[in-house]
């Protein structure tokens, strides 16, 4: 019913082929796929991300296809555990060798779960496209598909840096810890035998939260780092050298991911008694979180001083399940959304920096009901506020149609910041970006054949969502 | 692939034509033009909006064609802001002239941030039902298109009173402040040769909330005008004084607008002593939560008595930028929503009053969260809350699909109010009574398709929804 | 259009037959109908619910059609109820005397009302394919369709035993009272003429909220029943003994139903204190809270050791209007959902208890953003949390189908928990679960087109979900 066929030129660029994810009705899908096809091979911008640049510095072999597809993506990890597999089976404790042949098959049967999950798609594209694996998984292709991945991974084509090439990747950003010194990043960049641009991302949020489980150690390296007091004023100082820094080597953009998007300007004596309580481990939790909504405040000061798009991830508690966050440490797999509020805790934010020229905010969210709530009505206003792609949970091909149905009818499509996938798993990049153009193709093809865009502004629209759009807001 | 031709009759009434907004499936949408063909020229019922009675008592020309569709719909004006334009460069700023022309310019060349918005939707129609503009706006098109506009303008048939009989208004609420003389009203109801019903709707927030900017001093000339003491049954007794005027003038509601529909009944004393020292600024916040919360009791009660529509329009946080409210004034296109709750705060008024003989609640919202889980539920019991049709960020085609899927299956369509445009953009009025029309009949034909309504029944839900469940709802 | 002939098969069984509820599409229809068809006669396994088990015990036939399908039904007379109806005009006053054929006169007067809703869809399904009655109800057909009922009603193939065997219920779960000598449960067991399953549920709400009305006189009879002294040990072991009875009349589940789903481990000391206190009606309402969040955390224990399911329905706030309980009791329609937290508050709980082995959670939910917010998250780490099936304002076609959207992404068909009916309306039964196996199969059908599932996953996705999934789910 479905043409399944890979056309050579999508299958090396990892894309699905054929009419995966366009919209059943066949007028619309008709158009949809004229939309698509017009920027299926259109270059890659990935502004935010979780690859390793290492990865492509070193761009070694990977090693097996569970350490590929399974044990670093804690997309997959998480939903085998719910099905009642420990962490430590597969390959999650770093003091146990477990067989990767183990964890595959671990994967193949339960290989039913992820259907219909955002997670059984990409890896079904990424088995068929780059390794021609069509058949489901199941306990009887358990075996075969392994060893047909772990043959090609040792082939030349399956190098991360090839990778990179056939995937059509024009820049890729990393997230990185502000002390950390890019060399890999400087390094990729001077290699004349690596054309693509690998652009680092501050990230400070261990260095601003108080609450983090190591915070004075961390601003003291940090101080010590640049030479700065231990005061306000030299902390704001090494925060903004270390943002110089990143600036140098490439970065476009500062990343802060915070439970809520408090934000509140303090007097600066009540910010520098605050800081030495922080620095003293002697703040409460309600001073904590003025201190936190301060910083923020700071970074917004700080990317209107220097540049750097601002980008807020918030709403997550993490490490929810405590005995897991001790044996297996963070991104484990139980992170978990909360309510998130942004009209009234980015208000100071947004009066002191919302019309600032050059400001560049984009809002990211789990919480859905923001989308028409807070951030659209937000975007649509303030010429420093983009609507952020669906992020981690709602990057999904129903999240990501629910998502446009819900900020375009405010705020339109040029106040959103283009996809971001936001991904460790690097084999999973072009299916992803190639199911947000599915998704977009879809949504301008409903509002074309529903009368309210015409053809040709769909068109420029999906050409501007993978080039202008994300280019402008992230200053590439 | 769309039928874009204009029907005579459509045109004439500012009725967009063809099958826009219409579902994809042919079936369906077959259905769908069926239905909407059946109700597409009834009369406009219009029980909430902003149109100044002044410019049907007036009858003049409107006045350039950025005056008409930009400067004066801060749905329009926003969004040009948020791409970079400053609101004086709009004509906002009243101590700075701006050629109209160069205002319309802008417009043009930012009109691809439009697509895919309401607003976009709406002006498009307009263009081309009103003035046979069917292009794109862009640079090239700019200047032939104000000209064209700005031509029909000084012609007779774009007067507002022809356009009202054009668009086949039947009733026009305005909203108005309590102490209005509502003369305007009381001259277009005396004037024979306007047959329309325009109507007052009092609004009473600046007199209600003690944190309103001018809460004593707008009391105290309302004390004055109906000749009360200064105590709280005065004030309650010149509240009610200035609703028997608005009701003398026709008026057949009250609307409030409120951050929180909180409501509380507070013992007589108490609410004496709240009123004393809010008269006297010396309320602090909670003191005035609470005053706002028993005046919104008490308006209710008022609304039993003299049979007044309630209409509550809650959870917007006004004004959010500073800066822009300081130079620029209210509605400029920084109102932002936030989270309502309507259980819990509605409990004791309709505890008091929900069964009220004749009592009429209308909920309305910004936060689609409270459709499913709270409005539905509450107007599928009590017979004086019915469903508020969407609203303001919200009466957009697809927003208004998700509302009628999120109440219908509760609270049924008798329960819901009929469609509320709430526009101070008269030209718009059509368009946006013409989107519910095609969104209830394309919603319909889904119900009939999937074997849920039968098409008979269908077809009378369609025309209550335009005549019978209106008039009913706002007692017209 | 559609084709409403009734199957003689289906319509025994109380289906609707023909395309009813599938997508308007004619390709996605077609493998819609062909995934329906293949699980339409499946048995049905009902885990939670109300019917109370008398009716099959005694199997006396049904009175009267408005007892049948009107008195007995809250979602049906709280709609009567917002038409302007008193609920004592509908037989709910037991001091009132209602002809049931004026009842039955005033459903088919508003019979409109409930065109679109869910309780529209189950009684028009029900009137026919039960009863025959496919004209719409009004105030001619009335008296015709009441006779007709009526008469069916007598006929032995209307008797609720003969109808269990009909409907094809292979389980039947009822919802019960800890000191519930579950007599009916156990003589039905041992009919040797009565083939069903009839199961218990243990609902211990009264006994752990101190706030409900007669917490101290409902745990003492309680301490009595079990001869437990009158301490937080003794209550604990009084709870854990009636779980143990109830397990032996073959419950496989207990069921909590609270406002919100805090959890909290307290020290044994502090819960002693706090047993103490709720016991002499001196615990503050902070306390109660407490108390409540400490014994759904204790209960979630007690599962951990017995093994029964432990159910959650959170987030209703019964009783809304004072004066209509005051008069008429609980569930007559004015349970209003409120906003619902479970990240946060079910963290203790799961912290805890999360990856016990064999523990069973089930999330249900009416606060319809919690679904890719918290509850998917949560079961897509934790192998003890189910996503529970759309529940009570929720459980109604497009409300399904937004649900089904909403989690399935991040968690999978298989950490949800198979369709729940959750209802008094025995008649209504059969139209409910086919309702949820038309709707499982336009979804399914739907992530077939879209090339997300093959084919022959979704045949085994459908076919789990009505048979695999809640027997595993709920360990039948």
């Amino acid at each position: 019913m479905i043409d399944h066929a890979l056309s050579t030129a999508a299958a090396g660029r990892g894309i699905p082929s054929g009419d995966a994810l366009l919209p059943a009705d066949a007028r619309t899908r008709a158009i949809a796929r004229e939309l698509y096809e017009a920027v299926a091979t259109a270059p890659i911008i990935s502004p935010h991300g979780h690859v390793d640049p290492r990865l492509l510095l070193d761009d070694r072999p990977f090693r097996d296809p569970a350490e590929l597809l399974i044990t670093r993506d804690h997309y997959v990890t998480r939903m085998l555990h719910s099905a009642g597999l420990e962490l430590g089976a597969l390959g999650l404790d770093p003091r146990r060798t477990v067989d990767p042949r183990d964890i595959w098959r671990r994967l193949a049967a339960n290989w039913h779960r992820f259907a219909g999950t955002a997670s059984g798609y990409w890896l079904s594209h990424e088995l068929s496209s780059l390794f021609g694996v069509d058949e489901g998984l199941d306990e009887v292709s358990a075996d075969r598909t392994y060893d047909r991945i772990a043959a090609a991974l040792q082939k030349p084509e399956f190098r991360p840096r090839t990778l990179f090439d056939r995937f059509g990747i024009e820049v890729l950003a990393t997230t990185d810890d502000p002390l950390d010194d890019l060399a890999p990043h400087r390094a990729l960049a001077a290699d004349p035998s690596f054309a693509g641009r690998v652009l680092p991302t501050f990230r400070p949020d261990a260095y601003v939260d108080p609450e983090a489980p190591a915070f004075a150690a961390d601003v003291s390296r940090l101080l010590a780092a640049t030479g700065e007091p231990t005061t306000f004023a030299g902390y704001l100082g090494a925060l903004a050298a270390r943002r110089g820094h990143f600036l140098a080597a490439g970065a476009v953009s500062a990343d802060h991911g915070v439970v809520e998007p408090f934000t509140v300007d303090l007097d600066p004596a009540v910010a520098e008694d605050l800081f030495g309580r922080a620095m003293a481990g002697d703040l409460d939790s309600p001073g904590a979180r003025l201190f936190r909504g301060h910083m923020l405040f700071q970074m917004a000061r700080m990317s209107v001083d220097d540049g750097l798009v601002m980008t807020i991830h918030p709403g997550v508690r993490r490490n929810h399940h405590g005995p897991t966050f001790e044996r297996y440490g963070p991104d484990t797999g139980h992170d978990i959304p909360v309510t998130t509020e942004y009209t009234e805790n980015l208000r100071p934010l947004l009066e002191a920096f919302g019309t600032a020229p050059g400001f560049h905010l984009v809002l990211f969210a789990v919480d859905e009901t923001v989308y028409s709530r807070e951030i659209a009505p937000l975007a649509g206003f303030y010429p420093s506020v983009y609507v952020g792609a669906p992020w981690w949970f709602l990057d999904a091909p129903d999240a990501i149609l629910r998502w446009r149905s819900a900020v375009t009818e405010t705020a339109g499509f040029y106040r959103s910041s283009g996809f971001i996938d936001d991904t460790r798993a690097f084999l999973s990049i072009p299916a992803r970006h190639d199911t947000a153009r599915r998704l977009d193709a879809s949504f301008l093809a409903r509002l074309v054949v529903e009368g309210r865009v015409p053809l040709s502004t769909a068109h420029r629209i999906s050409r501007d969502l993978v080039g202008t759009i994300p280019r402008e807001v992230f200053k590439l």
